[in-house]
């Protein structure tokens, strides 16, 4: 199926019957297991660990504790290396920790024979600490008496950047007849919940180490193992299989550089982690709680003239990927609606506390952002008398915007399309209307947000990305990206692209999926919904490559200047007139067994990318608010997007219909709260609140498609962007249903029976019922 | 270590410590066991197949027989596929035997959940026959009154081939002063012997079957399989781990087709066949025995005249590879002495029988052809009154000579110093005298052979390789081969051409042992000694781009012309003057990580190779025959060869030992019996005598360098060259301590005892006695 098609998935019939296999299919049965002693505080100093109980455990290999670790930092955050120190990761991670900074730091590593030996011995071991107060809040973190978590970062800030474009909030209102709405925003802590579990397994073979893991990046994990260890990058060899979901979290060094070290301490003999659920919830990444302060001016006909912005981001125990997620909110805060006569300003700091480390969720910061932002204009809307929509269209950014402090331009946009489709679907004109005076326990709203989102991650960081061909004797093809498959279908839609440029049926093209980084082309993953835009650009560059070989061989083979000759569906063809010359099957044959003329055809080809460009989307939601007891129903929800040209709308769809079930948890449900300790009080799936198939509506997927310039298919960012507007959409559709502005996440029945009874929609012998 | 040097094996710590990882070390756990259900007659046909009672055992998935089989005949033979019909492999093999050819054939497969199921209900399995005489000699197949074994082959005749340079045997002697002399020499069927027993397993995802298999030829065993499924070669995928050993056999489709089958069979699930050493003796391959009937002419100085030869050779019951091996030993009849004034003619027959199946095995047809020719030249000596070693020297290949069939010719050789320093070990001239008139039970003496042996299979065939590199951050870079390591050191040897062609260091230098046919370069794998010469053009090609690429990147960076640059040692250095201007490891992370210029080094070249060349050897051995008991001891032994410049002197040693080891087998112990039934009366090592390291004696390796033209590194064959002449040197050896020539191999004390008895050597009584 050429590019525009809905080409089914290359590996649903896999995946489906459990034929794919994933890191733990892989993993030798004969692997040592691994149980994690975790710190039983969450900010302290490990003054000993005694194993002496331990090691008496039958099964029980070895067990190493922060005291055998070595002490070296490294950085844990799934970017692009750099070679100027300024641009590089924080290193703040140790293999095992010796300062405790989260609940459940690993402490020690109890390496066995069998789980159940690993497991009872690690409840032996005894740790000694020194504790000191933990910090959960931002605010607490920042007050001059707070524990300095990280002596690089007194005051605990991790960083504090500040944009400043225009003339200033103060100067730019002075004397201007405008409106200025202030408001606050809160976005909750919340975790990625990929079904499969972080594993990885490593074992060395002569001075190597090799790690098979569930993981979104590879080659940048390669490096991070070879940082943590201390050893050339050339003696680590990553493989990455199938994985069941990452959203951010497999973007992130989890507990490679840990069994990569492990199998060290045995001798080389395969070591195997897995986390358990609970583990993953309260001990790897969550997406950063963010609170806005925000700011805006506006003129009497609904232009912006002005906006200000603080934003304090939740980092938890760790860099990981460090400010980076909090100033693409505070830069994703000015580049919505940037009209020219606006003044923006932005402080945002990171704050380190004790709770569990902030790090890369699916949209690195603009969920948050979009939150805040998208509230603040339905309030702005709300006090100016105007439609929110009208108010966004005015606002919003236009074709031909450029971002001061990056240079990104917007070369395409079907931003207000988006709009209009999404005005249309839910029939926004009459329902502002109809929903305007409701009384009564039930009411209905309509709500909407926008938002824009980058596509990679270029100038900010390095855009590198290659591509591999290999023709077979049958002329068909592999395809061996750097670039990974993380369920998304980068696959599926890699074989449409190299079909349609190579001239090869895509029924004959055949991806490898599973990237082992001794043979895999480089590319630095699956994020910053970069691969179709940026590995694309290379795949493409390497389909043109290997069709031209093809070509040149065909030249050869009938004695045709290439030029004169093309090749389509798999065949090489005169270029004036379309006759089919040759099969590319006998084309191959003859390449691979020519006693004359006998070439093995591949391709490969790098790309840097230097480009980036904005993609677009809307929610618009209509809601059923059940006032007593504080529930709101979805009744209609659809996202249309503007990603560029769909490669495969079909899989295009399921993105968009997996992100907006992530954002209706982020609008209703999800939140992972911490205890006065800093201990997680609701690490589960029971106790947290994720949507299941029954707690989700229809989700409506549309797409306004733009051709832009710089995709290379015309395609834009699309796999994080479905997830950014259903929250804010929500809010606004209650907002619209009962006048109440809720402007902290989530929407669950106990914040909205709060608020309304505050707002008085609730009466008191109610509220104490509750109570 | 660069060429020529001593480097230590790139895979020793592995293989000693066990972490390398062999075919069945990657079989999953639950993957099904098969049991194949063999044929009990020799030659006949199955009339029906009874599995009832089979099913029936607990732990049975499926039982499918020759009924069940696609009927789809299939070539096995690891030869690289031709485009014209005419030199296909012949295609006589069937994935279950309905016709049964060799006793043992399989006939029905059962799959099971683990091997103690599937080796009960194989037991249970009942098979009807209707059976033929078998043939196990080949005269006797030959005769008329002989069962036809394959339809298209009446007579049981393969092959035929007719060799005539000059002007024919008998007008060339009319009227010359010569000497005729004519001898018969036969040598015995004998197995490989390999460590590791042939073992695959496969699976399925989606449309494609995935095959990991102990195999030498991993691309040409995916297009047998895509032959023998019917089904294009891009849906197989053949995954070639570490191999313990092949020596040929392992150069053919010997599970593979039927474990890729299976798979299928069972929806897919992993299915494992692994046979046991039984099985291998008896029905997988072995060497050829082949029949001899010589005649030279001789002139008064030595020169040989013309020579007829007729050669009969035991195919067994399928073609395999066929008739290659006998033609290849008639043909060596020719190279070997092929004084300009020689006539020389021969026909060598390839007979079917119902004996296991001859193919491959180390020297292909040489080993049989040199036990022959070099027994002759001796017999010649004896009767001409010469010094062997001076009638070699006579008429031995000299350099110049083009080989009139094929146009190969001696492009460098340094035969005559072999036989020289292999003279000076041995005190050729002071033993031929000294053990001239010995007496008494035990008698010494010394003989010689010689050889030479082309460097793959040009123009035979097709000569095709090619390799990839891939640099990584830290400035050490992967080669990935399609050659393939099978315990020869090929990886060792690839390693230090790339270093030394590159200018990488070679500890900077790791190889992908594992071969994976979606992803590795395309080669046709491990024969005819072809891998340093032909695979190593590739790889010298691709390292020679990869340098080219990485001065590309570093004029760019440094701002000069790349004309003025080198690589030496991983470091970029002034062409002249040898300054260094930056290391490779500088230069590496800039590429990988730089934000103005990134680019992804790798590089990858096919070449065809249009050449070939003869290598050379000599083997002295001096041994001592204990008369009575009909024993041999060797008492020193030595291989000079001329394989050109030796890329490492410490493994091509290594492989000398290794070829010197099995030809000792052959000469002395080694022969795989059958009984009338064509039943194997000896498949086992109880019965089979394989020599043991106390059977072997101190193996001594000289070498004699070469610098060939045509080789890329100045390098000819080696890996299998050893094992060809210490038999026959051991023979002549012998003739010369007892004055009594065998002319059949093996040399065990049977027939050394029943030759001296016919000799007079030892008395009537001592005959009865044994007898």
């Amino acid at each position: 199926m050429s590019i525009g098609q809905s080409a089914a998935r290359v590996d649903a019939y896999d995946k489906v019957t459990g034929a794919a296999q994933y890191t733990d299919d892989m993993c030798p049965a004969n692997a040592l297991r691994v149980k994690l002693v975790r710190s039983t505080i969450a900010n302290g100093k490990v003054l000993s660990v005694d194993v002496s109980e331990a090691v008496r455990v039958p099964g029980v290999v070895k067990i190493v504790t922060c005291f055998d670790a070595p002490q070296r930092p490294f950085p844990t955050a799934g970017h692009p290396w750099s070679v100027e120190k300024a641009h590089q990761d924080i290193a703040d991670r140790y293999l095992l920790a010796r300062r405790v900074l989260v609940y459940g730091d690993e402490v020690a590593a109890v390496i066995a024979e069998d789980e159940v030996s690993a497991a009872r011995a690690a409840k032996l071991v005894k740790v000694e600490y020194e504790e000191y107060p933990p910090l959960t809040d931002v605010q607490d973190a920042l007050r001059p008496e707070a524990t300095t978590l990280h002596d690089e970062y007194p005051g605990n800030v991790l960083a504090h950047t500040v944009m400043r474009f225009g003339e200033g909030f103060d100067r730019t209102v002075q004397g201007r007849d405008c409106e200025v709405v202030e408001g606050e925003y809160w976005t909750p802590t919340v975790q990625h919940c990929h079904i499969e579990l972080p594993v990885s397994f490593a074992w060395m073979e002569k001075d190597r180490i090799h790690v098979v893991s569930s993981t979104q990046i590879p080659h940048i994990l390669r490096r991070i193992v070879s940082q943590a260890l201390g050893i050339p990058v050339g003696r680590v060899r990553i493989v990455k299989p199938y994985i069941g979901g990452g959203f951010g979290n497999k973007q992130d060094a989890l507990v490679e550089p840990l069994a990569a070290w492990l199998t060290t301490c045995v001798g080389g003999r395969a070591v195997r982690i897995e986390l358990t659920r609970e583990e993953t919830f309260c001990f790897t990444r969550v997406r950063h709680a963010i609170q806005f302060r925000l700011k805006t001016a506006v003129l009497s006909d609904g232009a912006f003239l002005a906006r200000k912005a603080e934003l304090w981001s939740n980092q938890g125990g760790y860099a990981s990927h460090g400010h980076a997620i909090c100033a693409n909110a505070a830069s994703g805060l000015r580049n919505m609606y940037p009209d020219r006569e606006l003044s923006y300003e932005s402080d945002a700091w990171s704050v380190y506390t004790n709770i569990a480390t902030g790090g890369a969720m699916r949209a690195y910061g603009i969920p948050q952002q979009a939150f805040a932002l998208e509230c603040h204009v339905d309030d702005i809307a709300l006090r100016m008398g105007m439609d929110p929509l009208e108010l966004r269209k005015i606002n919003c950014m236009k074709l031909g915007y450029t971002a001061a402090g990056t240079g990104i331009a917007c070369h395409s946009t079907g931003l207000v399309e988006c709009m209009e489709r999404g005005r249309d679907f839910i029939g926004w004109d009459g329902k502002r209307k109809l929903y305007r005076d409701q009384t009564g326990p039930l009411r209905r709203g309509v709500g909407m947000a926008i938002f824009c989102y980058k596509t990679g991650v270029y100038p900010i960081s390095l855009e590198t990305a290659s591509a591999r061909m290999v023709l077979n004797q049958d002329g068909s093809a592999q395809v061996v990206m750097g670039a990974t498959e993380i369920g998304q279908g980068a696959d599926t839609v890699f074989c449409q692209m190299a079909g349609q440029t190579a001239g090869i049926r895509p029924e004959d093209i055949r991806v490898v999926s599973t990237q082992d980084t001794d043979t895999a082309p480089f590319d630095t993953g699956a994020y910053a919904s970069r691969q179709t835009y940026v590995s694309g650009m290379a795949l493409k560059k390497t389909a043109e490559s290997f069709k031209a070989r093809i070509l040149a061989y065909a030249s050869r083979l009938l004695g045709r200047p290439a030029a004169e000759l093309d090749l389509i569906g798999s065949a090489v063809v005169e270029q004036s007139g379309g006759k089919t010359l040759l099969p590319l099957s006998e084309l191959a044959l003859e390449a691979f067994y020519s006693l004359k003329d006998s070439e093995h055809i591949t391709a490969e080809e790098s790309v840097h990318c230097k480009d980036n460009t904005f993609a677009f989307g809307a929610c618009f939601a209509e809601v059923e608010v059940d006032i007593p007891v504080g529930k709101v129903r979805i009744i209609r929800i659809i996202d249309v997007l503007d990603s560029g040209k769909i490669i495969n709308p079909a899989t295009a769809a399921g993105q968009v219909h997996g992100g907006m079930s992530m954002s209706l948890g982020y609008a209703l449900g999800e939140e992972l709260r911490y205890d006065a300790n800093a201990r997680p009080l609701n690490g589960n799936f029971l106790d947290y609140k994720l949507p299941t198939s029954l707690d989700t509506p229809d989700l409506y997927a549309g797409f306004v498609e733009t051709d832009d310039p710089t995709g290379p298919y015309g395609n834009k960012s699309l796999g994080e962007n479905p997830a950014i507007p259903p929250a804010p959409a929500i809010r606004n559709a209650v907002l619209h249903a009962t006048g109440v502005a809720f402007n902290r996440l989530p929407l669950n029945p106990q914040r909205l029976v709060e608020g309304f009874i505050s707002a008085g929609l609730i009466k008191e012998a109610r509220q104490e019922a509750i109570g």
